[in-house]
């Protein structure tokens, strides 16, 4: 039996998705829950309905699309989200669902059967750019997150999930953890620029890296920049520009894949000639190993109130976010490598720099993914990119994991 | 004869202009050419009048009052401003004007006369908290600011000083240059926090520190905080960092006088998950050298041109201010300091951190200037300071230095 991926397919779809919430200038603006997400799930729900799938949603607005196995097994899911960030691309997140239609397109073609059903599914505010957290609806559906508080959270606009997913009508009536699969795969860009670097296809996801979110406030004093000696000062800039400095040495000492991000910095009162009194910056420390990342943020720590002390300031440190790494099922990360390699297709084993909803999924069953190239390295961003080749050999990839795991029969 | 200062007729004046402009919880604003400032001139003139002084305006706005001496020499000048900034006291500025008339005043009342004419001067917008640069009357009075562009300067409210002097009726006749001063002398606050700390009564001002306000504006690429593996980044915020680090090490190797201050940091596009690809930040160098000024600008430019190319970033650097140190007249310093000695006053040498109208006249006259100590070293804030007893002293020796310069006559 032949079954193969129609890039020509696939690229239509995500074209005319990527018609709503187009920009002015190219990039999708679609909001959660917002109407051009409402419109962007009326048209995924179709194409489910005309490749014969039963469609679902629970009550936070996740919705999936079953094709039926010979037998009564758990589903093999292939998910991801529709959502986008406000100046977003065509591709984070639409290409996991959309690469899954087109599996179970090439399965329809090809007249072929699974003992286990095979489903493709997207979860609502995947972005977190309406409403925080992001992978909300995932997280609810795994048990992550609790429904009653996702669905109080407000967002930007002053609207609770709620109140969206009521005006939307983007509910149904399934209950959260209703979607228990066999085992979780996402296709995915890569959204950096490691595999375009290299010259690679396949970016074989062994897990997501534990997220850092910390804010230092460093109070000291203003003064004059002329007439205060230096001895007399209590110059909290200079202590946040300390910090953010040994976020740098922190990152270059531990080596990859520790990353240091120092993302905002605000001096107040921002004066050419005041001493700043207040400094407020963001540190983002990420790394695949919780013990490393509680190592980084120690030192960090610890080096913020020395240096705080130092300039006679005081330092104050609130957590923004926290993630502990994910590490992804090895036998199914092995699968995933296993194809890419029979496909022909070069490949390295790689961690997520970023969240994804297969993280949520990856405590209750095994769950993997598959990253194809971004061009520059670019997503979160109108000129998000990758070449429709990458994009084909990211299907067959999944195509392939899915016949595999969903036991194709004759 | 007894010739001596009254300082609770000083504190009356000082009250009353302060009266002009008062904010809510204390402290004036008095901008330069507000409406504001049009009846603070108006007071002033009024008790130059009442002193018996001729008044003459320059046509840029400054005044001065001149009390006769027994011969027709050039006049022993005292001077200050009697603008301040958004956030202002009763101090900076309205002191040497308010002594000045003091020192008229115990004249007057001991029925003294002098060899040569003594005058009592303000000047047009010395804060520049409206229109830049500051000291600009005393600028253009002494040659080293140019009429017309002074005049055509616009305001932070859209209004050019031609305008503003027009609508104030703040500008006379008397040409540029018109006030020759045989020696110029300024009683002011010292803005900072050293006599304070050290418990001295008097500063013997012996210079102006130089100034150098540069603005780096570093370019990088933004990038995903967790995708991104740091030697793929070009961050433009880390660079920043380290040039701010660097000003700091450059004040701490350099030693006093050397200041530097970096008052102002902004990142671009200044988010928690986005490795910024622009920072912008201003140093603030000072000292009472200018070859050892230049050694810190070139050690700082070169710096940041070395973190930028180490960071795959491009840096640009552009000069806001610059001014040369200025030294004061060492024989009028010396008069000033030997009158604080005769007045068993406790006393240090020691330069301006701030600029002042008499760095102007520096070049042209020999000018020197008494400081009197800043609680907490605060100024250019509503909770400026100094108590009555401190500026009794300033203007003790404010008086002996006039009675000495312009020649006390029986």
């Amino acid at each position: 039996m032949s079954i193969a991926i129609d890039i020509d397919r696939l690229m239509r779809r995500l074209t005319e998705l990527g018609r709503i919430g187009a920009l002015p200038g190219g990039g999708v603006k679609r909001l959660a829950l917002s109407e051009e997400d409402r419109a962007g799930r009326a048209l995924v729900m179709g194409w489910m309905r005309e490749l014969g799938l039963e469609v679902t949603r629970d009550v936070i607005g996740n919705c999936w699309g079953v094709r039926r196995g010979r037998g009564a097994g758990a589903p093999v899911v292939m998910g991801s989200h529709i959502d986008t960030v406000a100046t977003g691309g065509l591709y984070d997140g639409s290409l996991g669902v959309l690469a899954g239609l087109e599996v179970i397109a090439s399965l329809n073609e090809a007249g072929a059967a699974t003992e286990r059903p095979v489903a493709v599914a997207f979860f609502t505010n995947e972005e977190g750019a309406r409403f925080a957290p992001d992978m909300m609806g995932s997280g609810v559906a795994q048990g992550a997150l609790a429904l009653d508080e996702m669905l109080a959270a407000v967002g930007i606009d002053g609207v609770s999930v709620g109140e969206a997913l009521a005006a939307s009508g983007a509910a149904g009536p399934a209950p959260v953890r209703a979607l228990a699969p066999h085992c979780y795969l996402e296709l995915h860009i890569e959204q950096g620029p490691v595999l375009e670097a290299e010259g690679l296809e396949i970016g074989v996801v062994t897990g997501v890296q534990g997220i850092s979110w910390s804010e230092f406030r460093v109070l000291g004093s203003s003064a004059h920049a002329g007439t205060t000696p230096m001895a007399m000062r209590r110059d909290a800039g200079a202590v946040a520009a300390r910090i953010a400095v040994e976020a740098q040495a922190i990152a270059a000492e531990f080596g990859p894949p520790q990353v240091a991000t120092v993302g905002r910095m605000r001096f107040s009162p921002d004066l050419v000639n005041v001493v700043p009194e207040e400094a407020v910056l963001t540190v983002d420390l990420r790394h695949t190993d919780e013990a490393t990342l509680r190592r980084a943020e120690a030192r960090l720590r610890q080096a913020a109130e020395r240096f705080a002390a130092e300039a006679g300031c005081r330092v104050e440190r609130r957590t923004l976010a926290r993630f502990a790494p994910v590490a992804f099922d090895p036998a199914l990360v092995g699968r995933v490598e296993a194809a890419a390699q029979a496909l022909g297709l070069s490949h390295r084993r790689m961690p997520s720099g970023a969240g994804h909803d297969a993280q949520m999924f990856a405590p209750n069953c095994p769950a993997a993914m598959v990253f194809v190239p971004s061009k520059d390295g670019l997503s979160h961003n109108v000129r998000e990119y990758t070449v429709p080749a990458q994009l084909h050999a990211g299907a067959e990839v999944l195509l392939a994991v899915v016949c595999e795991q969903a036991g194709l029969v004759g």
